[in-house]
């Protein structure tokens, strides 16, 4: 019988998806699960968008152009230029979800064994990524203690080796919510120039920015042109994960070139969805005004809750729809694992992503859990009495 | 400015798509281009498909499981099991079109360095896969004098190193259009066997079968659950290339498992699709009868004209909608670029795929060329009256 591989052995399984069978066990047994793991919105898609692939009138479901079609990137111009990018169509290639744009972005810049700076915790996937295209993470800590700011350039300058191409940013944070400042921008700029490297820009949750606060890319900094590789998706801007439906963006030529190779070796994204794009463009700002003032409403909700509880610490996020909170536990996994396997209140129980997942530092966010605030206010609120109850009874409590 | 990788570097451009800009520049020129280069059907997706996705009703666009519905993979499970494949939802994994189905199934049994032989010409797209996963083609001529039959496995056995880990047939195949016998799949289960290697089986074309001639696979054969991965899409099965969905099947409990959690870093294949891809299940033989008798028209006309110009050999493939033709040419690229640069016929010309790109021994398939038979007869005869006049007029001619 033959082997897998060894980076099939090596792969990370995902931290959010692996007590699932845990929760399904836990429903087969009568127990409703609140699901807090998982970044899927319970909001509603645009009527537009969804109007949009009901009125499809095509005969002939074909191939586009590898890097999206002509008149979806066009439209993605529209949007991106309201923004303050300055880009053309030609900066763009459209891609299977952001996770595509994650990755043509590192097979088209680095190379087996070059090095790219993560600020931890991160997206856990990256690291399958990473794993994927024989990249090494060097991760750097941020913690709770400041809400998970950049960590200090001279921290970054630390890890810098010859191997050393890019940084990795998601901003808003996924999974700590933390939304990066103007200078700390500017200080990863002045170090990527520096040291020659990318600023890879996972930008999923632009949208995501509460109390007022503003949204910044590297792509609204000068003379960083170059440099900065924007990653993107639809998946949360319009409550679209099932779309896959992202993109790159660039003005660097170059990257677009080889970018373009893997995107043709793929032959096309997908052409219902490029549809949907293009009319998810025109989506009226109400629906994102409502869209901000519920997350904030359960972020608030989220964040009191999570505070009252003893022992329990929380930062308030400024973006995105994740918190890390700090718990008084031994074991985040066994925690996790022990409110679906072992625990219920009221017949209920809460599943959450145990933070080690999202650290590539081994032993860091030990006694931290991500949760996602993608359902309404009251099944929080029961998910977060139910969850103080779970931390009372725990054994592991510390 | 950073560099780009040497990955990047490396990749190989579409020889299906690197003309295109040729192409552009003929029909801003005026001229008809009659495209045989890329296997985009004309024939249209049957309505069950088109009307699944007009009638979606529901409100978040949302994730499905990594490993794709529970209810697609149920379906798919009949499709299957109906051509005798015997398998469970278990066995399969969605991809994002058959390309997906490929990259995992790579990534999840071979490691860098490791080889996979390939019987050439093949479909262009493996050596950029390969090269995404840092895989090495091991090339085996087959020749046009028989028809592109299977080399004989004395000729495998030569290229196996103890970094052989898979072989990739691709059946019916593209380029070729040649149908793998029963005994020449046997042929390859005991050399599977003997050096416990993987066969990966593409079977994109499994329904473009003519003359009578039946299908085979890997799938049937006794004995070779643990190696055996099927690469499928329903890019051609329902002319869906559009949809990018595919899938992954195998009995290999490790492989699934391992590409599973490839499947689980890019979180889900697209949601639309999958609810129109368990429609299309459901398309009545009549769909198929009418297009096997199109595309068995459509063969007899190309591989019948190209034979009566002088100097043209194209063998009569027994499936998939390609040949591969000799010409009486210098240098197939030179050809296909010139056709489309500097001649036309009653302002018209043609666009063919050179077979380089399909070969990865350095000078094979110079003098051949790739078409796909796409187009309806009336085109084909006059992409073939226009491509008799090109060959007369090329100053490349031998």
């Amino acid at each position: 019988m033959p082997k897998i591989s060894q980076k099939g052995q090596r792969m990370p399984a995902s931290p959010i998806r692996k007590l699932t069978p845990f929760a399904d066990k836990a429903k087969l047994e009568g127990k409703k699960v609140y699901h807090l793991n998982i970044g899927q919105p319970d909001i509603e898609t645009p009527e537009g968008m969804l109007n949009a692939i009901k009125n499809i009138d095509f005969k002939v479901w074909a191939y586009t152009a590898s890097e999206g079609t002509l008149s979806y990137r066009k439209k993605l111009v529209e949007y991106y230029n309201k923004l303050g990018y300055n880009i053309t169509p030609e900066n763009i290639i459209v891609t299977t979800g952001g996770s595509e744009a994650i990755t043509i972005a590192m097979m088209s810049c680095l190379d087996e064994g070059d090095e790219v700076i993560i600020p931890e915790p991160f997206y856990a996937n990256y690291n399958g990524f990473a794993n994927q295209t024989d990249v090494v993470v060097k991760p750097i800590l941020s913690y709770i203690e400041n809400g998970f700011a950049l960590p200090p350039i001279s921290e970054f300058e630390k890890l810098i080796t010859p191997k050393t191409k890019a940084i990795i940013i998601c901003n808003p944070n996924n999974p700590t919510g933390y939304l990066y400042s103007k200078e700390e921008l500017e200080a990863l700029k002045e170090l990527a120039l520096k040291y020659d490297l990318y600023i890879f820009s996972d930008e999923a949750y632009r949208e995501f920015c509460y109390d007022g606060r503003t949204f910044i890319s590297p792509m609204h900094l000068d003379g960083i042109d170059e440099n900065v590789i924007v990653m993107d998706t639809v998946s949360k801007r319009y409550s679209a994960c099932g779309a896959r439906l992202g993109c790159l963006i660039t003005k660097n030529r170059a990257v677009i070139a080889a970018g373009l190779k893997f995107a043709q070796a793929r032959l096309s994204p997908g052409m219902v969805e490029q549809i949907a794009g293009e009319a998810a463009v025109d989506t009226p700002d109400e629906y994102f005004n409502a869209v901000n003032t519920e997350y904030t409403k359960r972020r608030d909700t989220l964040v009191s809750a999570l505070n009252k509880i003893e022992g329990v610490y929380c930062p308030n996020p400024g973006g995105a729809f994740y918190v890390v909170a700090k718990f008084p536990i031994d074991n985040a996994d066994k925690f996790c694992q022990w409110m679906l396997e072992s625990f219920s209140y009221e017949n209920q129980t809460v599943m959450m992503a145990p933070a080690t997942g999202f650290y590539s530092t081994p032993g860091a966010g030990t006694n931290e859990v991500r949760m996602a605030y993608v359902l309404n206010n009251d099944d929080l609120n029961k998910a977060m009495a139910c969850l103080a109850e779970g931390l009372k009874a725990y054994p592991g409590r510390i």
